[in-house]
């Protein structure tokens, strides 16, 4: 592998039967085996044979509307604890979750994370979002979320707490003399202090350092502020676009803005979202296209279009192209994504129903249709020609997906140079070649903390 | 197994390297991998060899003051994190884990430990405690904790809330019809519509119904404010009592309270914290027990009591009584266990630094020291005795303390009809004998959940 020809960054994202809307009802799909470990595990155990760089598992914070959940699945595990019993099933492979800042608390989500990537050898990484939906906010006590600058300049905080949270004990504070009966070594504790707009933390964390320095971090803002949170914060970026063109326009976009943070560029590691399609020709390719097209129920399509847009889209034609309707400023959800479909409707002139299983089946991330030689040919057409560092793969349905990924498209990425044989590390942060910057905050102008006072009782004494 | 002669119910208390203050220095005690996964998951392993009934993982939301984490092991995994990893690392064995009430949300415990049920194919179960410490508060933007009695206020609430969530989804509501492209029955899914003085939640959950119903509810409390809430609400109790006597006592009590909820005695499992010392002969257990005695720090001790009784004990006699200063309204943390603390204290007549060696040996459980037979037959006198329905089993140091009691006591207790040869069912609620009450919230006049009605969009259409 040379430097000129860098290898490909590949993470798994495991989302229930698969990406299409109507995975589920695909005959190959696991529909009934979703809710068991054993089939959790198989997955996350595929993806580590075929050597990914991680898993990936997403989140929302409520049940989808009433007649989407009748149509598929929308359930979620909550994702640390589904990804904690992946790390118990695996060994080599990096494991990230999604974790929301606008309802949790830091300590919390600090411990959860800290205490994963210590247990798996240092394999956690976490996926920040703000969460989009209004009904998330109804199971915490809110009456609707909080605005998208908000979210942000909350998730800012809650990321920096979170951080100086894992870094509170460092890394050689344990000390375990049995002889001198000192366990830890209390000035290489240190207490956090934080007091600001959205949160107070004393701290430290009672979770010691893990191997790996601390868990990677991955993001996916799409918005101008979303991209400018992860130029400044994230290692890892998911991307979700529909073709090489816009893919190469976020990519510059965010890497711009991560050299303007004064980020390396090579600290960045762009994924975009690709739906791989793979048939021995490229006939058998599309007929497996076409038959899980046929799956779709179209009102489903409308339902779910109907949510991203944040708009009833069922009484409208669906043979006649997208109504004019549609003002970004009120979209209080995904508003980067939100643009994309916008745009795939004008740019590819597709009616509502046509526009609706689009969405349907890739989102707005892109499918890559062909034998496995065309889909590594187009792979490398992103990595060489400026669009992404790799990719997050996403399945129409699961398991198969999956298999047909890692048996057939991963050995010719391993065969060209451009994908590893073999783990070469054991750290998340060694596959993704992303050391730990124990520095990092520092620079950002968060001062270093205070030593661990002294605290005998837990009430002042009488 | 005859109903006069019931069986033990038996948990694990896996605590790092065990529950003596000193245990880290023991040679056989796992000071050097006790952050690893292999560690914990052989511990959980072994656990289930010897067919207990329920692994059980505590949990602080602090790191407790400095001299002590000089001095011993005080960090705490994130206990869901952990008891995910040891679902996938077990088959049959129950798995609970504590959370705090004072500190989260109930829309994520109840997916956490929802997950963790379904995931572990019914071996969930939640040990409900309010938090005790003033630091725990510091790490959440508060200044102190909540006084006890809204602490336990709060608690109820939250259990309440936590428990309609889990029921928000019917048994059968997913029907996962390919022919038709349903996959859930909107009507089998419902919101709660909770509206409370501490919480207001939507619902419905967004994770399914778990095989064993919902997990099984285990508490600890010890004052009458906690026994109360306990006889109320918990399905286990955890126990601390030093000797059959005071175990006796609080079982009746505890009995009777839930008798005068309107509960059948049989649906509440008391276990008191037991620590079995094992040894070829009684003189070779006391040994080993003098050699415990022999790496507690005497300073550390005293600290520790120090906190227990919230209270800076070093500058007193450590060869003189307790002195007399102390008033149970003060203590805001474990009044209960203060209370017992204090007890042991007078009526055995200890000297300070006594005491604190006791309570750095035991907290306020129990010791048993001899023979396997020994300690067999004193806990046939507990349970024969009405002092208990089982035991949670503390160990002195990990692993030793749980080999000798899983390969010299247990085998006795299955010999003599006392203990399952083998696990008999598949969930936790399974092995305790304690089946899932679906009518058991409205008994207590929460109303029916209301139909999930229709959310198409998240922002309401224009
Ligand atoms: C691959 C990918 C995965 C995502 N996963 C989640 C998720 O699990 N939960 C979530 O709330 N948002 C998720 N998002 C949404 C992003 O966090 C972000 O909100 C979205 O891309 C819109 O960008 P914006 O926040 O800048 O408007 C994901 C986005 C992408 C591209
Ligand atoms: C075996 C046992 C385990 C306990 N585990 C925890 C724990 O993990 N976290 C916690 O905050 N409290 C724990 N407690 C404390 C109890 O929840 C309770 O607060 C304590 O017994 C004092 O009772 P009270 O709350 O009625 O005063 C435990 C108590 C016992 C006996």
């Amino acid at each position: 592998m040379t430097p000129e020809r860098p290898p490909f960054v590949l993470s798994f994202f495991q989302d229930k039967v698969g990406h299409d809307l109507a995975a589920w009802r695909h005959p190959e799909a696991a529909t009934e085996t979703v809710l068991t470990l054993e089939y959790q595990a198989r997955l996350a155990r595929t993806a580590e044979r075929g050597k990914f760089d991680m898993v990936f598992l997403a989140d929302a914070l409520t049940l989808l509307p009433e007649n989407n959940s009748a149509f598929t699945t929308t359930f979620y595990f909550e994702p640390l604890v589904l990804l904690a019993t992946l790390a118990a099933a695996t060994k080599r492979i990096g494991l990230a979750a999604t974790v929301s800042t606008s309802y949790g608390e830091p300590y919390h989500v600090a411990r959860a994370f800290g205490t994963l990537d210590l247990l798996s050898g240092g394999r956690g990484a976490w996926n920040v979002v703000t969460s989009m939906r209004e009904s998330e906010a109804w199971n915490f006590g809110r009456e609707g979320s909080l605005d998208h600058a908000t979210r942000y300049e909350r998730a800012q905080e809650f990321l920096d707490v979170v951080r100086l949270l894992w870094r509170s004990w460092e890394p050689d504070a344990i000390v375990a003399d049995r002889a001198s009966g000192r366990f830890a070594d209390p000035d290489k504790i240190h207490p956090i202090r934080h007091r600001g707009r959205h949160f107070a933390v004393e701290g430290p964390l009672n979770v010691p350092r893990s191997p790996q320095g601390e868990p990677v971090i991955v993001q996916a803002g799409a918005s101008s502020i979303g991209k400018a949170f992860a130029a400044r914060n994230a290692e890892v970026i998911f991307a979700s676009t529909p073709d090489l063109r816009s893919a190469r326009a976020f990519y510059a976009d965010v890497k711009e803005a991560a050299v303007a943070e004064g980020r390396r560029p090579e600290a960045i590691k762009i994924l975009p979202g690709m739906i791989p399609i793979v048939g021995r020709t490229r006939a058998e390719a599309e007929e497996k296209h076409r038959f899980l097209k046929g799956l779709l129920l179209p009102e489903a399509a409308i339902r779910y279009l109907s949510q991203w847009l944040e708009t009833d889209l069922s009484g409208f034609d669906p043979d006649r192209p997208l109504p004019d309707i549609f003002d970004i400023e009120r979209i209080r959800g995904q508003k980067g994504r939100f643009a994309n479909i916008i745009d795939i409707s004008r740019r590819e002139k597709l009616t509502l129903g046509a526009l609706a299983a689009r969405v349907a089946a890739t989102r707005t991330h892109c499918f890559m249709v062909g034998t496995a030689e065309e889909i590594a040919d187009e792979m490398e057409a992103w990595l060489d020609g400026g669009g992404c560092d790799g990719f997050n793969i996403l399945t129409t349905h699961l398991p198969a997906g999956l298999d047909e990924f890692v048996d057939e498209v991963v050995p010719l990425l391993q065969e060209r140079g451009r994908f590893r044989a073999d783990y070469e590390h054991e750290t998340l942060r060694g596959h993704l070649g992303l050391p730990f910057d124990e520095a990092s905050l520092e620079r950002r102008g968060v001062s270093e903390a205070p030593r661990y006072h002294a605290r005998l009782t837990e009430t002042a004494s009488a």
